[in-house]
């Protein structure tokens, strides 16, 4: 049995000295996909797209955070983007979602916080949108609002995130390099039955396909059988949804943003949205029921944006068309299965509210397994 | 023309002394329909639910407020009720609908109340849950709220709710007798370009159709060309959406609960949630653009809970057959238009933020339309 | 009892001689709603899109037919038009809206007819598009075919819609006036226990509003409390849905199709076509449990044709904006109301399957009650 | 490079002589997933489940059938089943999705067959539910007819399914062992550019969850990045979608049928459905634009079942809470996952239409790469 096979490999690795964590997936030269990732594989390879954490950890239980991902640096209520949401589950308080829906725009920045924290972060979105000088007159605001609940790890009943995180987040929102693991909405969360957090990744389609970019943020606190790549760890080791390893519930959701500069419409961003559920199945999730997995997708393209007032009642645009969608799709799945998986290689084991403690993944056992697969690591 | 007709009985009726508002439409002989309203023509005829009202109107710009509906007495997160959402045009926060889709349950009290009160409101709920010591270890609740925009007589940008405010409503709530008009949610809103605000009917069946209540609560700021009881009343009057002495956008959202307590599960209750927005079109309303039209259903049906712990995995209930829904799509539809025509028979003239003044409808003035109709009027 | 009052109006019309049949609602002076019709008053208004109808009336048992709405001359699968499916109730056998709703393009003219002819005429919908030099190579069509049940009249079991029919009504479309009543698929329908059948209406925005058509043509077959232009007729006759006097269900569909010069993509098209269900509410339509109630909404706009091949990966095009949606919205539903009243005036008592008889709506007694409303009837 | 690394074990192997087909992946001790198939590996492991094909190979160019699926042995229409729809890519034709969406039943065995035979499946299952004496009365049938385009290897334009083909599948179907790869609708597909087909597996939830079975059967005609168990045989091979190697679109479609034991209501049997894309996203599929990805759901066991008439207005019956789906979840991707794998190992290569070839599933050089992923795989 390959299983028996794996855990040999699996022992000694267990005996290997401390793990070399915080480096992606990609820096062990574990290439998930056949796509080329853009220059920070991160959801900011989409021009314009920026991401700020804050991170609470005080005391012995407060672990969780709020993590911010702007579409544009401007004002979002008077620039809106074209957006649509996907709920892979909906077992989750998304704020929001109706809106998009109807109008297939997005008007504020997208905030990731826990389960209980949405109201707060949907109210500080209100007050973010009033901090425009050209929004004085505005009446009606729609944040959009996703969360994961890590009361495993954080005193989530305490409901410890306050508008003033959520702001802060916003503020600090940067293109570039984007923190990763135990950060922001990611501080608490739990995945596989590992210490979860934030992830992204990205693709870029090489340019006789169009050269767009496809960013993926996620906040992983999911369950299933963990697969790297497609090898499945949690086989190998023994600890999966339904093994007697582990009690835990795959229960917990994903939130999964996923930006691109393609200039589409709601529809097929609707469309580019429901693939990333794809990428999350690639890694062994299983959307279980009590799971609140929601996919947002938007555009960046600067051509497509829809000014919130217009002098004319028509929009002249351009659309990618349908049959020019697959290769996002691919791009998508792709960039959503990385970044689930770079969100566990980056985190750490983490000690929270009552004592839990949620280990973070072995990576030492993990890329064992993937050597005892015919991988060649980097390390 | 008939319309030059009708002006002749308006001006007629314009000369007619001060109105007696507060009355339902059915006091004044005009019955919505062919089906008969329960005892208290309210949701409030549906065994068990009730509804409370926080109304803020303080100086010259705060109108606003809170309307609660409890499908039961209970701790509704222990005891879900079935439910369902429909969105009849999705520009509006509505908090929580896509956990109500997926899982078919509503797990909190229902409130009503402004645009930026939604974040309030929702952690107002999660208060209200964690109030119940049956509750101690919940650390997930699904608050679902809805709202309307009474920005023009409100100072809602001021975000005047509290969740003081909203847990006074819910404690507040009652059965029986419902206050209808410019009471909590409905303080501030506008229908039809007149004072629109908090209404409510009811439907019960006759015996050899199952003897069921159906009940309609509705928070009216909306716009079309207003209908009672078919009569075109914004045509008579020449005041409507699209006429000329009408500048006002028919935008501004609906609300609307439908309570019942025949044993529906939440595939039958989005079914009968739809339903209530062709009670709506009856009235002349359009779902504009601008309109967050929204419909939340349950069953009210004792035996129907769904225990939020089980011993079992299995649960037992009695659904009603698809083929025995019509009768309650009827009564949803009647119940619907005549609470919202409630809404504005029973409100008042109000003037609020910056002067802004809405006038009630000009109930003499319908009535007399009415009258020239061929109806028989008690006044 | 205003009931009363018009009992004695209909008595006396009982009494006067021969209906004057086969006018418009409108030919009698009477208005619905506020905006003007276009040229033709029918889906025809919008230019490019043409009608035809095979009407199979044989023998003393068949009593059925086929309409066919195209929404331009040319080769539809070569070049598309946007197009959204809107679902009222689902108890039918609507052929093609997952990929209209998908793709958002409609790709073959709509067929509507009877419920067990739908296979038939999708069948027959690939033929015509292989009739076509330019599909030679085509692989895939996506027909699209609604349809109602005239099982009453007709012997439906029989299955006498042949493809041949379903060409002939495609080959015999034609732009201008368009027959209604007992025709095509609406020759052996049912509406509120009168005989249904075809109509259609349209509205023409004024200038200062886009200057826009909406067009709706309805095949219909389905019940409730009848309502023209408001007054309750279905109560005025003691024939309705749950009266004493009609057993029939007020089951039976009703196909609604949507047409538009407006440049909508099919997010805003899934909205008109939303609107059209309030027209029919408007109508005292309940979209029964049994009711096939489906709306199929393009638009024949030139510049929004979507070709099937293209050297571009992108299209350009003008979209008409969120916030110019709402007179739309208002034409579609004005226009779907009065197309099923049209229906109603235009249909003849027919007498099919098993000594059936349907009458025609009572056409004097309608206009006696409305004269008793304080309507102007012009005879 | 691991690819390298492979290509070497892939130039071996491809040395080796004739491959060994016509087994199921388990059959070479590769076992996806953690959970235990049923006795037969088969959507036939749900007690009552039938499943017959027609498989039409004439001439040169006729690659092409049908498959049909009996969710009971009994009359369908009279014994309805709860069931759902998930539309994971909706270019496809799939007939009856928004009856079973409206209703929550299937009335009609499915059929699966080729995009163009879908209007002739449908009016075969017309004839199909008249050749019951029950049904004497009946005139509305719900046909459910799923397709793939085969026309690569297949002459799809000449339609060569007849009513007799389909009436012969239904007549065939058994329970037990069922014929994978190229019979019946899989008879001319295409998957990951190897020849596609029928593949079916199922999963047994041990006792202490329920003991519920699980059972998928799949028409694979899709593309992607072909995942074996995980193993990226098409980046092994360099035989992918955007692949130098393969010029062929990912389109094409999958139809999956998902059925279980598990009384389960149409909410959750939705819920079912939507989890069987997640186990075609584990074998690389992307559902790409062009593809036609359904999910059909339906519960077998025989206290859901759903009487077409009652005398009584409401049913009792027992179902599944919410939070013990999960393991069912798990099961669907499992089934799912290896029913798309073993329609590809029992797939034999094909010579159609205009010569075209399409070679089966390398199995040798598969396995060979499966070994150099660390598989002790039984030959």
């Amino acid at each position: 049995m390959l299983v028996r096979l794996l855990v040999v490999a699996l022992l000694w690795a267990a005996c290997t000295p401390a793990q070399a964590q915080q480096k992606n997936l990609r820096d062990y030269g574990i290439e998930v996909g056949v796509l080329a990732p853009g220059q920070w594989n991160a959801i900011t390879d989409v021009p314009g797209v920026a991401v700020g954490h804050t991170t609470l950890v005080r005391g012995k239980s407060i672990r969780t955070g709020v993590t911010a991902v702007l579409p544009h640096a401007g004002n979002v209520f008077q620039n809106k983007v074209p957006a649509a949401v996907y709920v892979g589950n909906g077992f989750g308080k998304l704020a929001g979602s109706t809106q998009v829906a109807e109008l297939g725009t997005l008007e504020t920045p997208i905030i990731l916080t826990n389960t209980l924290g949405v109201p707060v972060a949907a109210d500080a979105l209100i007050d973010h949108a009033f901090s425009y000088a050209d929004n004085a007159v505005v009446g009606s605001v729609n944040p959009v609002v996703g969360e994961t609940n890590d009361g495993y790890l954080n005193d989530i009943r305490g409901r410890h995130v306050t508008k003033r995180d959520v702001l802060a987040a916003i503020k600090s929102a940067a293109g570039g390099h984007v923190a990763q693991g135990n950060v922001g909405a990611g501080t608490g969360t739990v995945a596989f039955g590992f210490k979860g957090g934030i992830g992204t990744s990205s693709r870029k389609l090489p340019g006789n396909l169009g050269g767009h970019t496809v960013g993926a943020l996620v906040q992983t606190n999911f369950g299933g059988v963990l697969s790297v790549d497609g090898v499945s760890i949690g086989k190998a080791l023994g600890k999966h949804y339904l093994s007697d390893a582990l009690n835990d519930s795959p229960d917990g959701s994903c939130m999964i943003i996923v930006a691109t500069d393609a200039p589409l419409d709601a529809r097929n961003l609707e469309r580019l949205a429901k693939r990333a559920m794809l990428g999350l199945a690639r890694t062994g999730g299983i959307a279980s029921n009590g799971s609140g997995d929601y996919v947002i997708a938007f555009s960046a393209n600067e051509s497509a944006r829809v000014p919130h007032d217009s002098d004319s009642p028509t929009r002249q645009l351009t659309v990618l068309r349908n049959d020019a969608m697959s290769p996002l799709f691919m791009a998508a799945i792709e960039a959503t299965e990385e970044a689930i998986l770079n969100s566990l290689f980056q985190a750490e084991t983490t000690v929270g509210r009552d004592g839990h403690e949620v280990k973070a993944l072995p990576v030492d056992d993990v890329l064992g397994i993937m050597e005892a697969r015919g991988y060649r690591v980097l390390r």
